[in-house]
């Protein structure tokens, strides 16, 4: 178990799969594409939808619940919602199977009259539900959240990043007029960049997309992008202006104060499993997985070192009032006193699973009332005194998390620049980063950019300096910069 | 909106449409008997889970989440579980979708291989996945739960009761030894009773199922019986002890202490959203629901009545005093000074949303320094002081809880009793309640009397009195009284 992970130099690709498989997050199931997220994995899950949830429940949001199949017909209504989500699916098309001699079979007798698609997002089925929710001016505005499982039938998969099947939350709102849907679209943009930042650790853009990046059917998609330690963008999540294409999709109108039938205002917002594939790449090393305090399923392990049941005892009867403390201060504690394994495979599994604190506590320590702190992102430690070691611990969890946020934003302002030139262009870019460049606005180049070099638009900064310039592909002008880079 | 409900005694079933409907808890979807949870009700899903989830994790339960898509031939590994779960189900055929002269059409070149069901349960995906887990005792236990979706394909849907898909947990636990799976499978059943018990304030019978009502792959299924007010059981919770026949199933061996391979022991066990039905049907009245103060999402609203813009501006004052008073306390309150709305219709609004306290202040109530309190159970009301009103709201609630619980169990001891004739059974059971009556112990008979008159054994009660007697159907000896009832 005292595993070697492949570095990040060697193998960048095989060192993700390495940290997921030894931090035990995830693997891959006997169902091609879909994930068994582990208890491990799920924990940091449980506590990123605990603080994002209230969030959104104190931004005036609730959460309903609506139905996993959607009926084929409504991808249709919206025309550019079928060309992105429709395509590549879970087609539901029998309710029955049959015995047979071929063992289970599905029962030609039980085919569906329409088709039922496995959710890839619910915009559909939900606005065919609030046209029964929504009459009048008073019935606005809905802010409703689901959490929930959705499907995208992806041909190349990786844990978290990209699976057929994920976990995440969609926000689905409704408002009386296009202001308050902006208003809306750019607060829930704001929430994600305060949890990615705060919680999360890890800085982001925040930008508009480009029409070839934006959200099939919305009007403006807003997002926040971050920058992985290869180099490589990944888009963390996206808040989109839906204007009014669904209501009109499904005929959604109100009465408005003013007395005339109107169509209503659309967002929609999620982040998704694909945040903890943001949180692996952002802060872990060749040792294994750094987890920022703020979501460490465990904060601080303690593990005592003893040779004896007698020297087990005593450090235990300390370890308890330390935990004690701890949890006091609201910090989760973890006492591992298996007797199955050694201190050194202990401090390993730690390492490797990200744990920010570890204690141990051996009997020179009890003799000379002192543990050994140490820190998993800087793999440091050293010798402190038992007395006020709570106090300690909370502070240094406070520095940690800090300290990992303004790593990776110094890593991101190291990998971000400036280039004018085409040639400029393709040679940095292959360093990775963020490459602010000028582009001329149209669709036609960024597609042809995209197919020469695999680079996209990742954002169009919502502070961006007025700066006029010309086109890195074409010499066309272009009114400011916005960030190219490849990406997950 | 001040709607007339149907009663209970015009028509039982309508009544309980009514109450969900207009307590805006839950409506039909799109998607044939798929339902859309309201806000409403999923604020009380989410309470009943944070408690549930808060149960399992001090039992030592962890979190995990696996693939919603199981391999068709997964199911036909375990004999009796396909018979019960593999035919009436989801059946994903093909992964995309094409543009065609038609429309959005099923791509038939993409077909899968091996068809795909969406999970009805999750044995056997899971211990799929555990076989990877699991090698030596040490692995053991595994103690693991889920939240998630499932799917079955039920002809006739009744809104929580008997929906296509549903919301559930479902625990998959793994052993060393029959004991520990058993005291496992055992320890569930008390948690889900607590639960029903002491948060829903619904009295319940735990026992153990019939060989007819066992679950499709156990050996063992104890459950919760809870009896509704139209005098029909409904099946609260189940906990299962299913032997090494998942873990032959899927050939899930461990090497034990004493170095030898054996099979592992497993449990699961379940709740969902079904217990939201249970819940309505346990408390509410002809006014609407009635809900148990730990599971109001609401548990006092309060309502200004006011002529003017200053009277408001002089109850708001106080309401904020009380409410934060309130908020201190842990109690959840609404204050709710829409203007669009009369008080007399915001009156019937909370009652047949079941809020199960209302405060009402107006200017009268300012002057004699008082407030109006109504309790939602027993639709009174009485003017306090307002001095002391939160103290005066938190013991209500705590009585109100109490006297819920109280209720139902005087309601399900006036509905039970011992039948000892075939005649008599069929008099009684028309009656509606619990049937306690001798039953021969074979499947055929009970397979016979449910045919002749609707009822299943609900239970076998696990404190059973040794009591010897004979068969009401067959004469032939028994060795105790069951539980007879027609169910939900």
């Amino acid at each position: 178990m005292a595993k070697e992970f492949t570095t990040r130099a060697e193998n960048y690709s095989q060192w993700y799969n390495d940290i997921v498989k030894y931090a035990q997050l995830a693997e891959n199931s006997s169902v091609r594409g879909s994930m068994v997220i582990k208890p491990y994995g799920f924990a940091i899950w449980e506590k990123m939808q605990s603080v994002l949830d209230n969030m959104f429940k104190e931004t005036g949001h609730e959460n309903a619940y609506f139905p996993l199949f959607i009926p084929k017909s409504f991808f249709s209504k919206e025309a550019d919602h079928v060309e992105g989500f429709a395509k590549e699916c879970a087609v539901v098309t029998h309710y029955r199977l049959k015995n047979s001699e071929e063992g289970v079979v599905v029962d030609p007798d039980a085919k569906l009259e329409e088709e039922l698609i496995v959710r890839p997002t619910s915009e559909t089925i939900i606005w065919d539900t609030y046209k029964k929710w929504i009459q009048s001016y008073r019935d606005l505005p809905i802010l409703v959240n689901q959490w929930a499982n959705v499907v995208r039938w992806e041909m190349r998969t990786r844990l978290f990043l990209r699976t057929a099947e994920f976990l995440w939350q969609e926000g689905h709102t409704a408002h009386a007029t296009k202001e308050e849907a902006l208003v809306e679209a750019k607060q829930m943009l704001e929430v994600y960049a305060e949890f990615a930042e705060k919680w999360m650790a890890v800085p982001v853009i925040k930008g508009t997309k480009s029409p070839n990046e934006r959200f099939a059917g919305a009007l403006e998609t807003y997002c926040i992008e971050a920058l992985m330690q290869d180099g490589k963008a990944l888009q963390a999540g996206t808040s989109h202006f839906l204007g009014q294409n669904f209501a009109k999709a499904f005929d959604v109108k109100f009465l408005s104060k003013e007395n005339k039938q109107e169509y209503v205002w659309a967002t929609s917002w999620g982040v998704s499993t694909r945040l903890i594939g943001a949180l692996i790449m952002s802060h872990s090393d060749d040792k294994g997985l750094v987890l920022p305090p703020k979501l460490a399923p465990i904060q601080v392990v303690i593990v005592p070192i003893y040779r004896n049941a007698k020297e087990l005892e005593a450090i235990t009867e300390k370890a308890k009032q330390i935990m004690q403390n701890l949890r006091a201060k609201g910090i989760s504690v973890k006492y591992d006193d298996r007797d199955t394994h050694k201190p050194g495979f202990k401090f390993a599994e730690y390492e490797y699973k990200g744990v920010p604190l570890r204690i141990a506590i051996g009997p020179r320590d009890l003799q000379n009332s002192s543990v050994e702190l140490a820190r998993r992102d800087l793999l440091s430690k050293e010798t402190v005194p038992m007395q006020g070691i709570e106090d300690k611990v909370e502070q240094l969890l406070v520095e940690i998390q800090d300290s990992l946020y303004q790593k990776a934003l110094q890593f991101r302002k190291d990998s971000s620049r400036e280039v004018n030139t085409w040639e400029e262009f393709k040679i940095e870019l292959e360093k990775g980063g963020f490459l602010y460049a000028h582009w001329d606005g149209t669709p036609e180049t960024e597609q042809k950019i995209k197919e020469e070099t695999k680079a996209t638009i990742r954002a169009i900064p919502l502070d961006r300096k007025d700066e006029p310039g010309k086109c890195i592909y074409t010499g066309k002008p272009s009114a400011g910069r916005v960030i190219f880079a490849k990406a997950y």
